[in-house]
């Protein structure tokens, strides 16, 4: 550690854990995006707010920028760092800090994983609704620097939902107390709601305080095989009308295939072109009865060509794998990934276009498409084919992104849903956010970091 | 209209309507708040956006500082013009303009009011389930500049949840489209919610998409007597638990008390401390049945003594009328209001220091506690004894304010739950928020109104 910079970081914090390690350098210099080769100057692992001032106070005396490093499951590059900065890696203070009862709150650090969370919930007989593969090793942190979404938004909404109260370290040191755990606080500008989806560009999370909710009652999975988008919308329209849903996620024949050559098991005797999971309450034998009523109006209308209901915790267990082992299924094939959104009313039509357009441009590519349609979330993952070396695949793919960009333009969508702008989708950011967007963007990020040292080149 | 300054804006937008008319000037000078002299320059009614941002653009050149206006039912002074300012009126801009049933939205210009909405919403089987007792003056333009909560919180959260677009002209005049219906677009800093909440200093809203929802099933009303505030919060956590919630209201003797002096009914033959009416769903047998099981429950461990539970619509509209009376019953005493707010679980020991404060400095003061308890949101009314005249009155309520500031402070409070800053409480906003986070909101102010032409002096 000769860099005189990191001599004076000790020399303020002699009892701050520092590493300069190449293994550190690599593995914390970087998040599931694999484009950028990890250079950070080295990696800070506060063990408290104080430090975490400290290091923030001496970045902007030294000019060092800081990336905020939470579980870096991101798949927009957004805790990357490839160009000297100071990685502040939050592992260490991952502690549970507090539960109210009665207010229902938990208050953590914010290194504590998502499942960790979700699981000191459950002790309390409470759940924390936000869900998502990650789980195990995303850190509430960058679930709120994210905003993270999930399978279950359509019926709990996005991590801003569950967030009560927030500290938060800003671009000059200061230390902010937001909201402080009130369910109404009308009094000016909702400073927690800016930080949540800002992706470290304001400032560090340090604490936040979650609001826990009552776990549903009684599950029920299904999972539906559906001939059309069309059919899939109306089964959509009626599940939302008839059922308390807790999920309703879809995804194609090809993303099916993809899970069952890793050992998911196909309920069904024949290939559909969309299936759906939904799972909804089913407390009793009046929503029971509901929810068979729901599948013979499908069936009969013809939306629905065939249907499952887990009848045990392992069978639906089995059926939301067939959802949630897409990506793992598919990561061997170094899938260009996509994640948008439009309004729910224009999936059908912008489907359409994309899957005109892909297939006009790049038949022989696979294209696999699944999601959270009561979100009108969309991930769509454009696999390598096997003759197609690395750099023209990524050629060809910055062209479908271009395709993307201008068909979600056209149905008011967003090139980001749920996984942020970070580097990945920084330069597409002017297709979702106006020029007198960004530059509002611009001059409150000046406000709050002046000296530009909070994940500088991401998002903006 | 001799002055230059509206002859400017006339020869500019000649279509635009403007009064300087006496009647006018003093209607829409001022909201329900009544300490200030209503003294605008003129109130202008724009027809529709483009006028709204040829005014504000006006104004930066001309410096004139504007007023958004919507049905001006504020209780913090936000809409009040007292010093020479442009009344910028919403009433013209009224009109619904869309409704998607896939993506259950509403979009509507900011003057319609609140009542207008969810009438539109139950039109098409759906419901926007903010509500409070203004609903048939105030406007959705303003209810999202306060973040307005009301009555239904518990369940539903406050406004900021149910806007999925805003359409904004910013203090320079600029149009922002933000968010532009999506369910999630995690695209960078979301602007939508920097708006929401920030009482016309930011900018005028001129559109709205709103998420309507489904209907909750048929519901069931119960009036509770509850002899003491611990046990009032033992029955709270006890329907919580057991019952799905849409409504969770207390008061005390002293509101029942003036609200069936003004043709209230009391079911009761005896006087309570305090009162509970709480609505929850109750679908089918079962939840009757557990709603039942709750109020015995609640009965054998003496948190409740007494207890009605509505048989029919107009018994329930009754038992509603005896919260919804309490501010209408309360004007002839020109009562000084407090909208504050605690941590769920800090209600009791807050509003035990609160009555001993006030029993012990001004123990002939008739206050009148009630309000949403499932929010930590209390309403204090202290009512004028007659003998004191209107100065002494006021004086000593300024008394009453700065212990209720003080003692706020102790137990982590807002003085400000869901009625904003506005002029009334801007004395007070540093005692809820840091120096630094106020610094946080100027800076932001500046980026978005350099000129400081919107809705000058409240809040900040």
């Amino acid at each position: 550690m000769t860099d005189t910079r990191l001599s004076e970081l000790i020399r303020l914090l002699p009892g701050l854990r520092l590493s300069t390690d190449p293994g550190d350098l690599e593995h914390y210099g970087r998040d599931w995006t694999r484009r950028w080769t990890p250079a950070p100057l080295a990696i800070a692992f506060p063990a408290d707010i104080a430090q975490v001032q400290a290091i923030v106070r001496w970045a902007n005396g030294a000019s060092v920028a800081i990336v905020p490093s939470g579980g870096r499951t991101g798949l927009s590059g957004g805790a990357v760092a490839a160009h000297g900065e100071l990685v502040v890696s939050l592992d260490r203070m991952n502690r549970i800090l507090g539960f109210d009862p009665i207010d229902r709150t938990l208050t953590v650090q914010p290194g504590i994983a998502l499942e960790a969370v979700q699981k000191a919930a459950r002790e309390h007989r409470l759940t924390y609704p936000v869900d998502f593969a990650a789980r195990g090793s995303c850190q509430i942190g960058g679930n709120i620097a994210t905003n993270a979404g999930g399978i279950r938004v359509i019926r709990y909404g996005n991590t801003r939902q569950w967030v009560a109260g927030l500290k938060v370290v800003t671009g000059q040191g200061d230390l902010l107390d937001l909201n402080r755990g009130l369910v109404k606080n009308a009094s000016g500008y909702d400073l927690r709601h800016l930080v949540i989806g800002s992706e470290g560009t304001l400032g560090i999370v340090v604490e936040a305080t979650l609001w826990l909710t009552s776990p549903p009652p009684e599950t029920q999975v299904m999972l539906l095989a559906v001939p059309a988008m069309d059919a899939l919308m109306k089964v959509f329209a009626e599940a939302r009308h008839r059922l308390r849903l807790e999920a309703f996620e879809f995804f194609t024949d090809r993303a099916l295939s993809h899970v069952t050559a890793h050992g998911g098991q196909d309920p069904f005797d024949t290939v559909h072109p969309y299936y759906v999971v939904t799972e909804f309450e089913a407390p009793d034998e009046a929503a029971k009865g509901e929810a068979l009523a729901f599948f013979e109006r499908c069936v009969a209308e013809g939306w629905v060509v065939d249907g499952v209901i887990a009848s045990s915790d392992a069978q639906a267990a089995a059926l939301w794998r067939l959802r949630e082992g897409i990506t793992e299924s598919l990561a061997t094939h170094k899938p260009y990934k996509n994640d948008v959104s439009v309004r729910i009313s224009a999936v059908p039509a912008f489907m359409d276009d994309m899957h005109r357009l892909l297939t006009a441009s790049y038949p022989d590519f696979d294209v696999v498409w699944f999601g959270h349609i009561g979100d009108g979330n969309l991930h769509i993952n454009v696999l390598k084919p096997a003759a197609l070396d690395n750099e023209a695949f990524v050629a060809q793919c910055e062209h479908v992104t271009a395709m993307l960009v201008d068909t979600l333009r056209r149905h008011g969508g967003s090139i980001s849903a749920e996984h942020g702008i970070g580097l990945v989708k920084k330069p597409w950011l002017g297709s979702v956010r106006s020029p007198e967007e960004i530059a509002l963007m611009r001059g409150i990020k000046a406000v709050w970091d002046p000296n530009g040292i909070m994940n500088p080149g991401k998002l903006l």
